[in-house]
Parts: C-alpha cells; structure tokens; sequence
C-alpha cells in the first residue's frame, strides 16, 4: 500500500491511497460491508455511486460464515463480488457493542456470539489472523474503546491495554502488505491521545486511526481532540478517524486533517427513511410528500433520484417494500460520495474552507419543503 | 391494443400484443408488481431480466397510496417507473383472500381492508374506475372466484354472477383502449366454462381470462380443463390464464393454447430462498451450498448468477441481508423469462412439444447437487 500526498490547503489533505485492489483518493468516505454487504445494495451500486473503499466487520464474518469459509472461497473480495479496496476492522467495537461480553483481560476479550451464545476468545494474534484470512487490503489493530464518559484513569488503562495490543497486533503481522493500522485512543485528553500517537509511531505502522470519538461524547468535545490529535501524526501515512459520522463532522474531520471515515449513518438511516440531501435530512416518511413529484434532489444523478417521485418512495416506504430500503441506501450513498468529491475538489482547488462553512450553511438550512429547522445531522450513528 | 397471432405449433401459440406502452411477445409470464414494485427489483432489472409487461394489483393500490394520488402523479406507469406494458386485476381475488371480507351481494363486494380496517365496496364500476385511474394497459373485469372444493351448484352461482358483473363492467367500460378482459369462471365444470365463455363473447372483449384455477384443485384437474377451456375463446384474442404457475404449468398452459401468465411464485419463491433452475427448485438456505462456488445456474445471463456463488447467497440469506432477497428474485424472474423466451422460440420453429418434454424431464432430474427427488414445483403459488 502507498500513500502519497498530493497537496493541502490549510489542514485539509487530498491524499491517494493506492491499494493491490486499486485506488482510494483521499478524503474518502467507507460504507459498512458489515455481513460482507453494503446493506440493500450491489457491487454495482456501489461502484456507480462513486464508492472507492468498503469496510466489512471481522466480528460479523468471523461469527459467520467464518474465516475459513471465506479463505476456501478465495477471500472476501471475491466471496463479495467487490474488486476495489477492503478494510477491515479488528472485531473489537462489535464484540463491545452486539456481543454478550465477558471479560477484557491482558489476553483479549471472551464473548459470547450474539448469534447462538457460543464463546469465543479475541485476541490482538486472533484479530490478525482472521482479518488475514478475510484478505482485506488494510487490516486495524485491536483496541480496547471505553465508552465515554469514564475517569481519565479508565482512559489510561484502555490506552495502555491499546498500546500493548498494538505491538502484538504488529509482531503478528510485521509486514505492510496488507498494511496494518495502529489505533490511538486516549479519550479526550491531549496528555493521553499524544502518547498513544507517540507510542504507535515507535512500532511503526503504514497508517493510523483516531479511536473512540463518536461513542457520545459532543460534538465540541470531538472538535477539541480534532483540535490537536490528527497533526500527531506523521503526515505521509493515511490518518483514519473511525466511525464518524454525520456529513457535517465528516468536513469538520477534513478541515483537521482526516484522510478516510466510516459510519452507517448513510446506510442505516436510509433503512429508517431518513435520506440526506445538501439541505439536511429529509424524512421521506412525511405526509407532506404523498403528491411530491419531485426527486429526493434534483441535482443528483443516483437511480433513485433519476427515475422516481418523493411520492413514490414515501409510498414504498409506507408499503414496506424492499425497493424503498434499496433506493434510500442508494441516494444516501451517492449523497455522501457527492460530498467528499467536493470536499476533494475544494482541497484541489485551495478552497476547501469556503467549500465547507457553503456546506454547513446550507445543511443547516433544512428541507426546502417543510419549514423545519435544518441540520438533520443528528448522532444517532453508534 | 393489438393482438397477432403469428403462427400456431399444435395448440400452442406464437403471439405479439401491441399495447401504447409497447409489445409484448407472447406466450408471456408477468410478475406481480403488487404494491407498485415487483418486490425487491427495479424497473431497470425488470427490463434486464426480459420483461415485457407487469401485472400490479388494483386492491392494494386503492386502499395505499389510492388511485387519485396515482393518477394525480401521472398514472401507474410514471408513478413507479415502469414504462412497459401494465396489467391491473381487479382487487377481487385480492378482497376474497386478505380482505375482511364482509358480504358479496348483487351489488358488488364489500369488504374491511386488512390495512386498517375501513369499509370498501367493490363493485364492478367501482373496479373499472379505479383501474381507470390507476391507467394500465389492459384492465380485469370483477369476478366472483368461488374457492375449491365447492358444490357445483355454488360454482354456477359464481359463474351467473361473473357474467352480470361482466356486463357492467363492458358497460362503464366499453371502449378497447385501455383493453378490458373478461373472466370465464366455472370451476371444474365443462358445460359452465363452455357458457361462461359463450356469454362473455356475446357482451365482446379484447381478450379474456381463466379464472378460478390454481386454487387448490389438482393438477390433473387443471389439465382437465385446459384441455378443453382455452379453445371455447376465439383464437384472435389473447388468453390470460390467472395466477398461474409454476415452470410446468406454464409449459402446460402453453401448450393447451395460453398467451398469458402471472404468479407469485418466483418472487415469493426467491424471498423464502428458493431458487428456480432448469433442473428443478434448489433450496440456498442448504448447508451444502456453504462453500460451493458455482452460480446458481451456469448459463444464467443474470447478475446474481454472473457475480456471485451459491455459497456467498447462502451467506447473505442467513445473515439476513437484503441483497439475499434482491439476488435470488433477479434469478427466479429471469429464469421465468428464460423459460418463455424458450417456448416461443420452440413455437416459431414448430417444436414446442419437444422443448415441453425435454424442459419437463430436466425438471423431474432434480438439482445437480443434492440427490433429492426433481420437480421442485410444488404448489405454494396461492
């Protein structure tokens, strides 16, 4: 894996990740391929909508069908139908979120399945060797994320078990093809965050993640670590800040330096009818789009928008129809490619501020139907 | 609306219906678009899949969005993006199984939607204005499809009643564009069909149905009255045979002289992981497809089978995913096309009985992979 970076403008970074599966540009934004599948939408669709890189969760594939079965059918690429680049995660956030979890030890962490209840240990060595057996093209360090908000000494302790993990992770798996990314936790405090960086650095790894923003705490409290902790790192490697987010952090994240982000908001939301456009979210759910004859967005060019009414989609939505979460993901998708290709663009052209408070200010305009307040950036993205 | 007969092979037909919203080559299937979407596939794979008209059920677009919404946006055709042929039932069969059927009278039906519960009455004017506005090709008149096993003394009574209703629905209707069909009802008796039909003619209509089959009769009763029933129509009008069926009644019908078609069973099939192939009903949720890497079909032109392992749809399907229920519908439908394609190149070159027998034995052979017995066209199409 490469990185090069190919200019800034301000803190903001237009980066290109090249891959054995092909090329990321940076700031790029991943779907979640949780159950190696971008939820209600094809290959295909993805690779219309301008998606470059998709992440899928070890924990869920590991679980189910398994490492195994997965390598047996020539990885996951293949198994997936997806050619370009994969990330996977460690496996860590879910078996903290979904799995009936045991116990965190120096060893790893015992869980039972959400499946069927059987047990399982993950270990830093299991995380790396079934995301090798996955065969993505970046594989993440396991970490351990406390949830916020905890003592700065439940911080440390998470930060040191990290880091001790880390250098595990890194004796697993020396090499940097598929490269390995470390993970800085730390909370929100700057002593903590600074070391972790510093502490990853030394074991040296071909990119880095922020951990652990995104579970709660505000948004000014995100902005603050933004403040400081992506210049921790070395700029030559891609800087991944995980789990985040709403359209409006995804600029914030770009104007402090973020190369790639991940979130289900796009696609989750897009199964609760919420669909995001440049003038925030849009409930297509609403009574108020039962005669709409206009598109979602006028301007965008996905399927959904090019072929069918507000009225048609609020109707499948209220029928239940399968079509409904397949036209919502889609537009939510190429919603959020839209946006990072301008973001792009705007570091491109020197003009990514500009580019970003035009974006905030619209969004927080609202729905150009309805008179609600704007934003629709909620924080429902857990 | 036209109809050609282009050549006969036996009693089978080579058609082409020429409708304002195109052709259609017939003898041809048509998915139910129930709700305004044939459940999990766009109107763009419909047209991949070989497509040519869609059957949408005027029931469950009157009670939801309600056929003033639809025709306020255009009508049906602009409402859910399908420019092709359309044909709508005409909620009877719909009010008689899922309605809270309240009283068939003279009058019509009324009912309580199994929505919220709201009083309808479905009458025959009431059924051609709704399909009016909802603006299909080729309307249905309202019937009384009395279930099987009845006396035959219910089933004249049935009989009598399609016909008035018939009548009234030839009145408020009496134009031939939109096409209005008539109904032949009579359940398993030779001398009802015969009047059923005799009487239709003497009120005229550009095409006309069997109803009253595939409703729990058997198959060698089906057979019993397609051997005589298609040919008490007249030969230049197109023969619709409701709701029916699976791969080999559809060869049945074929032969016993019917140019149209509609069932549930490949899109309902498909959403129960049951796909349709050449050698019969292959179950994906089976264990041993989990690391098989073939397609489901070979020679499947569709992007499930282009893309994808059995062992990865196996996956998705019991993980849940969308993508499972997308995948394995795109299959199921473009088989069922595959198969009319087949019989009406058969037709044209005058071996239908040939591509009937051999398509029938590949049927009974059974999965390739699997030593169960063959077939896989059980009777769950209801």
């Amino acid at each position: 894996m490469k990185f090069d970076l190919l200019r800034t403008d301000d803190r903001a970074r237009r980066g290109r990740l090249t891959t054995r599966h092909g090329v990321v540009e940076t700031p790029a934004f991943m779907p979640c391929g949780t159950q190696g599948s971008v939820k209600a939408l094809s290959p295909a669709e993805l690779r219309e909508a301008g998606v470059a890189i998709v992440l899928a969760n070890t924990y869920h594939l590991w679980l189910r069908p398994g490492p195994e079965t997965v390598a047996a059918l020539g990885g996951l690429h293949r198994f997936m139908g997806w050619d370009g680049p994969l990330l996977t995660d460690s496996g860590g956030f879910q078996v903290y979120s979904l799995a009936h979890l045991r116990k965190v030890t120096e060893d790893g962490v015992r869980f039972r399945s959400h499946l069927d209840g059987s047990e399982h240990l993950l270990t830093p060595e299991k995380a790396i060797e079934v995301q090798r057996a996955l065969g993505a093209d970046i594989l993440m360090c396991l970490d351990e994320c406390a949830p916020y908000p905890v003592t700065r000494e439940v911080a440390e302790r998470a930060l040191d078990l990290t880091l001790r993990w880390a250098a595990r992770c890194r004796a697993a798996h020396p090499g940097d093809e598929p490269a390995l990314f470390g993970i800085v936790q730390g909370g929100v405090h700057p002593d903590l965050r600074e070391r972790g960086a510093r502490e990853l650095q030394r074991l040296g790894f071909p990119g880095y993640a922020l951990g652990g923003l995104s579970i709660g705490e505000s948004k000014a409290q995100t902005a603050e670590v933004l403040a400081y902790a992506p210049e921790l790192l070395p700029a030559g490697k891609p800087r991944y800040l995980m789990g985040v987010g709403a359209p409006d952090d995804l600029l914030e994240g770009i104007a402090a330096g973020i190369d790639l982000f991940d979130c289900v908001m796009p696609t989750r939301h897009a199964r609760r009818g919420s669909l995001f456009t440049a003038r925030g979210r849009l409930s297509i759910k609403a009574a108020r789009h039962a005669r709409d004859e206009r598109p979602v967005e006028a301007n965008c060019p996905c399927y959904a928008c090019r072929t069918f009414s507000r009225a048609y989609l609020r109707h499948l939505y209220a029928a239940g129809e399968i079509l409904a979460l397949r036209l919502n993901t889609l537009h939510n998708v190429t919603y959020y490619m839209r946006l990072m290709a301008g973001a792009r663009s705007a570091i491109e052209a020197g003009v990514f501020d500009a580019y970003r408070r035009e974006t905030l200010a619209h969004l927080a305009a609202g729905p150009d139907d309805d008179g609600t307040p704007g934003g629709g950036t909620g924080a429902d993205h857990a």
